[in-house]
C-alpha cells in the first residue's frame, strides 16, 4: 500500500477557520472541560489552540505560545512529527482495530510490548517482560489495584489489599485513581477514597523539613512514614506502595537522594509490592527510558501512559514486572479485566514510531547529558530572583516556588493567588507555565534546544519580574 | 495544508510481513491480553489479525473472515474507510494533542460536543447539550460515578450516593466500571464491588420468567424488582440507576417491551437520575443515534464510547443532560474530574468524520428501516433449527440461544462448553460470532448489504450444523 492522502476540504477548513467568539460560545455551550469550574469559564471564554509545532502552540487569534508543559507532560517528541501522523495513517488503512480478547491478537500491540520490554533494563533481577495495554494513566492505575489483589488472592493472601500511596499524589481521574491520588479536593468529590487505600505524607522538603534538616536526614525520615503506616495497618494486610518518581500534578516535588533507596528497603523488608507510577516521567523525561533508572530503585509494576505515544493517540498500560507476571501467567488462570481499547493497534503503533523516533534522535541521553543539565545551569540563577525561594530540576521538569521572603521563607496569603497571576503573565507572554499554588512548574517537550531553553528562561524571567511589579504595586512587598 | 503521505518503508513492512510463529512466539513473550488465561493462549498461539476491509478481516495465515462482531461491537462504520484515517492524519499534523485544563479548548473538541448535542433529540423536555469527554466507557462509568455523587452533594442531599446496576449488566473494568458491572467473575477478583453500588436481576425473559409468563408481564415485573431495592436501600440514599438499553456483553439480553416504560415511572416516582449506558447501543446500532430513542425513556446521563469513533480511535464520554448540567455549572465550582485526553483532539477529529459519514450514509436509517428489519426476519428462520431455543434481534444485534431440548428449554450441561463448540466452528469457517455461554451473538457493521447477511447466515447455519454433528457424535444428541 502507498496511499496519497487529498485531504477532504472539509478537514481543512476545520482547521483553518477560526472565528474564535463562535467557538467560544459552542465551547461554553456544549463542551464540560475536566477540572473546570464551569460558571467561571464562560465568563471569560476558553483560549482556543489551532495548531502547533516543535515547541510553539497557536491561538485562534495567531499568537505564538512557548509551550513549556508539552501540551500535559505529554509531548515528549514536540508537534508536528509527521512519522506519527504517518504510522496513525498507515495503521488505520490496514488495521484501524481489532480486539485482543477470544485469543486474537495484532502486530502492532506484540510489537510494542515487545519493544517497551527491550527498553526496560534488568535491575537487580528484575526485568520487565509483560505489558498490559489500556488507553490512559487513570485505566493503567485500576488494573494495579485489579492486579496487585488478584496476585496476593493467588498467592493465598487475600488478606493483603491495603494499598499505600502519598498525599498532594497524583494516579489519575477514576474512583481507583482519585482514591490512589492524594489530592483532597479530588476525595472531597464522590465518597473517596475506596476502601483500603491510604495515604502518607509527601517527601516535600520545601514543605514538611525540620527546621534546618537537611535534604539527605529528611529524605530518610520521609521514607520511614512508609515503614511505619506499614507496621500502623498490619504488614501483613499490606498489598503495595505506589508512587511516583517525581511528584507531577503535585508541583513537581523532587525526593531527596536518600528517599528512594529507603523505600527500596522497606518494600523489600516487608515483602510488599512496589508500584512506579512513570505516566509522567518515563520515555525520556528524567534522562531515561524509565524513571526507576533514575533513582536506581526496583518496581513491580511500572504505570505508563503519556510519553509513549508523546499525546499524539491514547495510550496506557502497565509494566509487569517477573515477580507479579509468574504468578499470574502461571497460577492465574483468566484475569477478568481488561478495556475494549486494550492493545488498540493505531495506538499501538503510533507509539511504536514515537519510541523509534526518540530511541533514533536519543532524546533520553539528551535531557541526561545535554538539555536537562543545561536547564539545571539555567534554572539555577533564578534563585537570585527576589521572588524566588527555590528553583529545582530534575531531567526535563522544574519547578519553582514564589515566596514573600527569602531569608524566612514566608509565604504569600494563599488568598492573593500568586501563581495564578505569575500563570497570566506568562499565558499573555507567550508562555505556557503551569502553577500548582505558588509553585510554578514546567515540563518542555525533550527536542528543546539550548537556544530555545534560553528564550523561555527569558520569558521566566520577564513574568517573574511582572509578578513582582504587581505585587509591589499592591502593596504586598517592598 | 495538502499534505502528501509518503508511507516510511519500515511501516509497510510492518503491516506486511507475517511469520505468524514469530508474532505469537512474540505475544505469548510479552503481551498480557485482556481477559485472558494465558497459560492457556500460550499453548495454542493466538490467532494474528493483520488487515480488515468494509465487513471482513484477514489472518496473518491470509484467512478471510467475516467479523460478525464490529471489532468488539463497535467498527459501525465498517473497516477501511478512508476518510477516518484521513481525519487523524490531517489532526496530527495541525495539532496532535492539547489538554482542555486552565481555561483551554481546542476546535474538535468543541465541534464533536456540538454535534452529539445536535444528534440527541429532546425527551420529555430533556435535553442532553453538554459533553464530557474520556477514553473509554469505563472511564466515563467512572465519571458517572463521581458526576452523580456530585450532584446530589449540590442539591445538599449527600446522604443520596447508592447507584442501582444489574447482575449480568457490563459497565467497564475500572474498580467503578467492574463495580457497576454484574459479572460475578469480575467481582471474585480484586475487593469488588466499591462501596453503594447495588444490583437487581436482569429482565431476561429466557432465564428469569416464570412458567408460562408473558413477555408483557415478565418486563412489567423485572422491572419492579428496581422499586423493590429502591425501597429496600431506602429512597433518600438512592443516586442514580444504571442500565444498558440491551444488554450487550451480558449476551444480547433485550428487554421486553413493557420493562423501560415501567423503569421511567419508578425513577420518576422517586426522582433518581436515569443513567443509559449506550456504550454498545448508541450510533446506529439499535436504529437510532441514541438507544433511548428507541425504548421511548428520558435518561439523565448517557455513556457512550465505540460506534462514536467506529473504534478507529479511543474516545469515550458521558453526554450531560440538562438536569444535571444545570446544577454542575450554576452551583458547581470546580468539578475536580478529568482525564489528560478528555477532549483529545485527533479522537474528536476522527469522531467527527466518523459521525459525519454515519449521517451521510444514514445509517441509522438504513438499521431502522432496511438491514435491520431483513436481519430480523433471517434471524427468525434459525427458530427452526433443532439446536436453537430462540433467535432474537434488536435493530443489528443478536442473539440465540442453543438448547438440548427446544420443547422443554433444557440446556445442555455447562461442562460441554456448546457455546465455544460452536464458536470454534465459526472461527474455523471464516466468521467471527461471541459465545456467552450457550448464547451465540452478532452485532455486525452497519454497512452490511443485505447479500452480505445472506453471507453470514449461510455460515451461522453451516456452524449451527457442525455443532449439532458434534453433539450428535458425542451422543449428547438424539
Ligand atoms: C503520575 C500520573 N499518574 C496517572 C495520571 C492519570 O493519567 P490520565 O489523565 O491519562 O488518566 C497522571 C496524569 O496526569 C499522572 O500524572
Ligand atoms: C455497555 C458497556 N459499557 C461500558 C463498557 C466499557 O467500555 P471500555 O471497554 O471502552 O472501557 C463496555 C465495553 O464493552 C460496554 O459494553
Amino acid at each position: 500500500m502507498n496511499p496519497t492522502l487529498i485531504a477532504p476540504p472539509a478537514l481543512v477548513r476545520r482547521a483553518e477557520q477560526h472565528d474564535t467568539k463562535a467557538i467560544q460560545a459552542l465551547d461554553s455551550a456544549h463542551y464540560l472541560h475536566p477540572f473546570t469550574s464551569h460558571g467561571d469559564l464562560a465568563g471569560v471564554g476558553a483560549r482556543v489552540i489551532t495548531r502547533a509545532d516543535n515547541i510553539y502552540v497557536w491561538d485562534s487569534e495567531g499568537a505564538k505560545i512557548l509551550d513549556a508543559m508539552s501540551g500535559l507532560w505529554c509531548v515528549n517528541a514536540g508537534y508536528g512529527r509527521k512519522e506519527l501522523a504517518d504510522a496513525a495513517y498507515q495503521q488505520m488503512m490496514t488495521l484501524p482495530f481489532y480486539n485482543s480478547f477470544f485469543n486474537t491478537t495484532n502486530v502492532p500491540a506484540v510489537q510494542l510490548a515487545a519493544k517497551l520490554a527491550s527498553l526496560a533494563p534488568v535491575v537487580g533481577g528484575r526485568k520487565f517482560e509483560h505489558v498490559f495495554f489500556s488507553s490512559s494513566g487513570s485505566e493503567s492505575n485500576d488494573t494495579n489495584v485489579r492486579m496487585v489483589r488478584r496476585y496476593w488472592d493467588l498467592l493465598g493472601q487475600p488478606q493483603r489489599k491495603v494499598i499505600i500511596s502519598r498525599h498532594n499524589a497524583y494516579h489519575g481521574s477514576t474512583m481507583a485513581g482519585a482514591s490512589l491520588g492524594g489530592m483532597s479536593g479530588m476525595h472531597a468529590q464522590g465518597d473517596l477514597p475506596i476502601p483500603n487505600i491510604t495515604h502518607i505524607e509527601q517527601p516535600h522538603h520545601w514543605d514538611n523539613a525540620l527546621p534546618g534538616e537537611s535534604h539527605a536526614d529528611f529524605g530518610r525520615r520521609a521514607a520511614g512514614w512508609l515503614e511505619e503506616k506499614i507496621l500502623e495497618v498490619g504488614p501483613e494486610k499490606v498489598a503495595a506502595f505506589i508512587a511516583e518518581p517525581v511528584q507531577g500534578a503535585g508541583g513537581v516535588i523532587i525526593p531527596p537522594e536518600t528517599y528512594w533507596p529507603e523505600i527500596q528497603r522497606i518494600v523489600d523488608q516487608y515483602g510488599i509490592l512496589l508500584i512506579s507510577d512513570e505516566v509522567i516521567c518515563a520515555f525520556g523525561r528524567l534522562g531515561h527510558w524509565f524513571a526507576y533508572q533514575k533513582f536506581g530503585y526496583r518496581p513491580d509494576l511500572i504505570t505508563f501512559a503519556k510519553g509513549v505515544t508523546s499525546g499524539y493517540i491514547p495510550l496506557g498500560g502497565v509494566m509487569v514486572g517477573d515477580r507479579v507476571a509468574k504468578v499470574l501467567i502461571e497460577q492465574g488462570g483468566e484475569f477478568n479485566h481488561g478495556y475494549t481499547y486494550s492493545g488498540h493497534p493505531v495506538a499501538c503503533a503510533v507509539a511504536l514510531a514515537n519510541l523509534e523516533l526518540m530511541e533514533r534522535e536519543d532524546l533520553p541521553g539528551r535531557v541526561k547529558n545535554d538539555i536537562g543539565p543545561y536547564l539545571a545551569e539555567r534554572f539555577a540563577e533564578l534563585s537570585d530572583h527576589p521572588l524566588v525561594g527555590a528553583a529545582e530540576t530534575c531531567g526535563f521538569v522544574a519547578g519553582l516556588v514564589l515566596v514573600k521572603d527569602k531569608g524566612t521563607r514566608e509565604m504569600f496569603d494563599p488568598a492573593l493567588s500568586v501563581g495564578m497571576i505569575c500563570r497570566g503573565h506568562c499565558f499573555r507572554s507567550g508562555l505556557i507555565m503551569r502553577a500548582v499554588g505558588d509553585r510554578m512548574i514546567i515540563a518542555p517537550p525533550l527536542v528543546m534546544t539550548r537556544e530555545q531553553i534560553d528564550e523561555m528562561m527569558g520569558l521566566i524571567v520577564k513574568c517573574l519580574d511582572a509578578t513582582l511589579d504587581d505585587l509591589r504595586n499592591a502593596g504586598e512587598l517592598a
